[in-house]
């Protein structure tokens, strides 16, 4: 009886499966996983880790009634096969298709959006505290990675979530992985708890034996009557931090014995008090190269199922800055090394074999890194914190607190900065241009090219006071005309030197700018390029250059308000510019597709940049 | 022997003080504590619980080559006074004088500025990794309050510093209070701890009697052979979370016993590990007032010493806001009030006693208070996180990701919006509108009066799509001329209809812009005043109304760079607009003052304005 995961339109059928049924469905699952993420890239090992516990949360809840909230949410291709959205779950992560990650907007069963860390345990208490507030009916379930749990916000959360005065379950997913492997106290404390059940379970044979010891024989009698108590306290009180901050703790459990997760949630579901689950299971089960290579398998591009290649390799902007970042420490012993879990992604995992002492994988906590960077400037060191842009978000106080009021020289690798494609709306890096360009004494540099990028780290570590940073997209570099040369100054002009028409941007933008340029000459439209390397401050020189121009044209890769082309306008203006000044950039929340698409949409590719110099300028002339 | 407190030049001239002395030290500190709060206004009970670990620090440790990080920093008077700063107390929080927080440029004592909460571990222990990297000498000591240990931060340090490979020391200064009484799981923890020192020293006790015992008589013999080693590791690995951190604790000691303070010091500070080490405190310790009323004493306006009476009070936004949402809840029982740790001086008292189910204090953790308010939102109630601008920073990215992305209603009240005054450069609330502005879809409202407050709740709460803020300023509403009317519409104008002058501004700078339009009459030149109600987004009926002016000046109590001024700037400029637009706005840091001596200095009061404006216009006309 083959094709149990068909005759699922919602997770109601699941009541009707045996046992055995259920496991089969597993299967099918991890199958139809495996083939759609080898197709379009996605999440792969966090999700072959949670089928079965996925399975038993809808066998046993009943969402969308039951609110199930998935923390970062990259695990939630299950939940997404189980709750009607199986036929689209092909067009996962395509513009248009299935988001890669929970929406409320896609479906009833996802309560939350999430796709940042560390917010299911917030999230959930807050619609728990609506349910008892308005009297709707429900449970409600976060499920949260040990990775997760690493961050400041989890923590923020258990906090108030401890002492919720009804039920409220906290599925600890523990695989022992951020990305890589976890880090820091939690995390080695965690795998105590995991090499030590019987310990955890002992406490309830111990306070029945104590209850009813005799309090017999000497030097037993004296203790014992005295430290009776105190033991029994340290059973109760004492035995998993979960307890201490107020919940029930259960497990550790096999997260893969569908059996036990069922039993044990029927379990827990009517305890009226927060509940503390922790599962054990393991990040790429079921595939033989997910579960030997989890972190590679973490997020991935297309790849061929058999040999678990991926389908495209080779250099990128991050491991560029991978690499430059190990010559620039092998001459500057002061150089380290932050990343707050995304040592591979952010290609640091070179810096890490060569600079052990100087690398610091700190865990997901973005606070802490850029504040502990604070600490290590002030210290006299010199530090460079690598991110993506999206997740820096969540450093914008400490950023302004704890580096530039300090005044220390503290250095942000920004990856993934501009639109990142598939990964959707949470992930876009379209905001730190704008929060950057907020903070004062900040320099940022937006290189268009590996070289520049070599460029703008110099300059950044050696020739700017303060605190700087570096910001590049993802993926790797784009066309490069073969006349242009990077200047290594503030900006560079490049094109017709006697156009009344200046297209000014950034960033890999500048590869589209080219190639328009070059076919607005075919139709006798001339048009040069101003591009800003040096972001933040803006070059005065920058403005001088554009005074005189007829029409400027501002793309910009970012979102609008608060940006670069606002900025330079405003400073234009006030210059006297009499010209036009026309701004492209983002306006609102940019949705998965891929990067193309996207750049596409919003019209900030070759095709939207002619588009709209057009519409402005007369093709006669 | 009275005025020991004048022989300290530097911390070194506590050591050839006896016990006794020290003690008598610690006496004539709290007198001038008392006296400088008393006159200049500041934080009293915070300093006055720290006095004697103060002493014992520098008793024991040599700073500066021993770096004390103070955590939020308003507790570090008696730090400023053992360091050479004692003649300059008397200018604390004024102009030019001392800062009321730790301050890099203001003292080699001070290695890291701080200001907002749970900063200290993070930093300390990047100050204490470079030190091993380049082999400077040292200890490095973190002081935190049990409040602050609520934020997120605080608990990412602690998870990356409890596996640093030398001496670094946590002080736990555990005085039950964030600034109202503590809350949370963790608050309630540590309560049990301070419940049951003996339980925690029993440990040594038990460990010794188990392995001594003798494995004698029958139904015990079974037992203790089987438990003795889960036993001994419940005495070891389940003490406190801390060691499950991977500290050594020690305590709880009392924190005003000199002797005991300056034993533990020396005994810790050559463990090669990570201490931390509990001490308790009394908030406001040794005057009566602030020991009865210790969240009123917290932070204080100047005050009688004799009667602990405030010099200044009465109605200001904060209680306007505080009964406002009372009268909201009172008609709408979806409406929840979220504070983090700022119950009195969000104004939040009367809601907490009148609607306390619906009232959530979640402790010093703004990140958790966003994604919550995010949950209930989604859940279906109408959430209102009151907060001060400054710290609002801290929950960028869970406004963004939480609470804009989810497409839900949650309302920000935000406080001590623009310069706050004495606090400087740490809390001044200048960063809101930008970080704001760059987020789609957030409406902000900006009133200038109470009414206006009123109006902007409403609209916030019924009248707009999605989230929503309202941003107020610290103190009362300012001067307000007989003739204004608000409309309850986005803008407002005032004055002269035929004026080719146009001043823009918003929130409280109209009362600045009122007096001096009045004042620019005298002298024949005639303005008029366009306010913004509604500063996000922009009504397109502003544009058109500044369209035909002359000259637009636009004063902004925020950060230039991503404010409303460039964005308008840049929208009028779109539109046609051929005047000039002069943009007055904050472009730095600004350190403390009073609130109007910092306005001025920024020439953001009326007399900034009409020299502005002078300049501009030509008199004789």
């Amino acid at each position: 009886m083959k094709d149990l995961i068909n005759q699922i339109k919602s997770p109601e059928d699941l009541q009707s499966f045996s046992l055995e049924q259920l496991e089969m469905l597993c299967n099918e699952i991890r199958e139809l996983i495996i083939k759609t993420v080898s197709n379009n890239g996605g999440h792969l090992a966090s999700n072959l880790g949670v089928v079965e516990l996925t399975v038993a949360l809808h066998r046993v809840f009943h969402s969308p009634d039951d609110d199930i909230v998935w923390d970062v949410g990259h695990q939630s291709y299950t939940h997404k096969i189980l709750t009607g959205r199986r036929d689209r779950l092909s067009t996962i992560r395509k513009q248009g298709g299935l988001s890669g990650y929970p929406n409320r907007s896609e479906s009833d069963y996802d309560p939350f959006n999430t796709g940042h860390s560390s917010t299911s345990i917030s999230a959930a208490l807050g619609i728990a505290y609506a349910k008892l507030l308005t009297g709707q009916p429900g449970n409600v379930i976060a499920v949260i990675g040990d990775g997760a749990l690493t961050g400041g916000l989890a923590y923020e959360g258990l906090n108030n979530a401890g002492h919720f005065p009804k039920n409220l379950i906290i599925i600890l997913n523990d695989n022992k992985m951020s990305i890589s492997r976890n880090v820091g106290s939690m995390a080695r404390y965690l795998a105590h708890i995991r090499t030590k059940p019987g310990y955890f379970r002992v406490k309830g044979n111990v306070e029945n034996v104590l209850d009813h010891v005799p309090l017999a024989g000497k030097p037993l009698h004296h203790f014992l009557s005295k430290a009776k108590g105190a033991l029994k306290q340290a059973m109760y009180h004492n035995t998993t931090i979960f307890e201490d901050m107020g919940f029930y703790y259960y497990g550790p459990f096999d997260g893969h014995n569908l059996k036990k997760l069922i039993s044990v949630l029927e379990n827990v579901k009517n305890i009226d008090h927060p509940i503390l689950l922790h599962v054990l299971t393991q990040k790429g089960k079921g595939y033989l190269f997910a579960e030997q290579n989890p972190g590679k398998f973490h997020g991935v591009s297309s790849f061929d199922i058999e040999t678990g290649k991926s389908i495209s390799t080779g250099e990128n902007f991050s491991s560029v800055f991978g690499s430059h970042i190990c010559t620039l420490a092998s001459k500057d012993d002061k150089i380290c090394a932050i990343t707050a879990a995304m040592q591979l992604g952010t290609g640091l995992t070179e810096f890490a074999k060569q600079f052990p002492t100087r690398f610091f994988d700190i865990g997901i906590a973005e606070e802490h890194a850029v504040t502990f960077s604070g600490g290590l400037a002030a210290g006299g060191v010199l530090p460079i914190f690598a991110v993506y842009s999206s997740f820096l978000q969540r450093g914008y106080d400490q950023i302004i607190h704890d580096v530039a009021i300090q005044r220390v020289k503290a250095v942000f690798a920004i990856d993934r900065a501009g639109i990142v494609g598939e990964d959707g709306e949470t992930h876009q890096g379209i905001f730190d241009v704008a929060f950057l360009n907020s903070i004062p004494g900040i320099t940022v540099y937006s290189p268009s090219y590996y070289d520049e990028l070599y460029y703008a780290f110099d300059q950044a570590l050696y020739h700017c006071e303060g605190a700087a940073a570096v910001r590049y997209p993802r993926g790797k570099q784009m066309f490069r005309p073969y006349d242009f040369k990077s200047s290594c100054n503030a900006f560079d002009l490049y094109g017709d030197e006697k156009s009344a028409y200046i297209l000014v941007t950034y960033g890999r933008l500048f590869s589209f700018a080219c190639k328009a340029i070059s076919l607005l000459k075919e139709k006798g439209i001339s048009v040069r390029i101003l591009k800003l390397n040096r972001i933040k401050p803006i070059d005065s020189q920058v403005v001088q250059s554009l005074l005189g121009a007829k029409k400027v044209f501002f793309f910009e890769e970012a979102i609008a308000q608060g940006g670069i082309g606002e900025h330079l306008h405003h400073l234009l203006s006030t210059a006297g510019f009499n010209g036009k000044f026309l701004l492209r950039a983002i306006e609102n929340f940019v949705p998965h597709a891929t990067m193309l698409e996207s750049l596409e949409n919003l019209g900030l590719t070759e095709k939207g940049m002619i588009d709209t110099i057009l519409l402005e300028c007369d093709v006669q002339k």
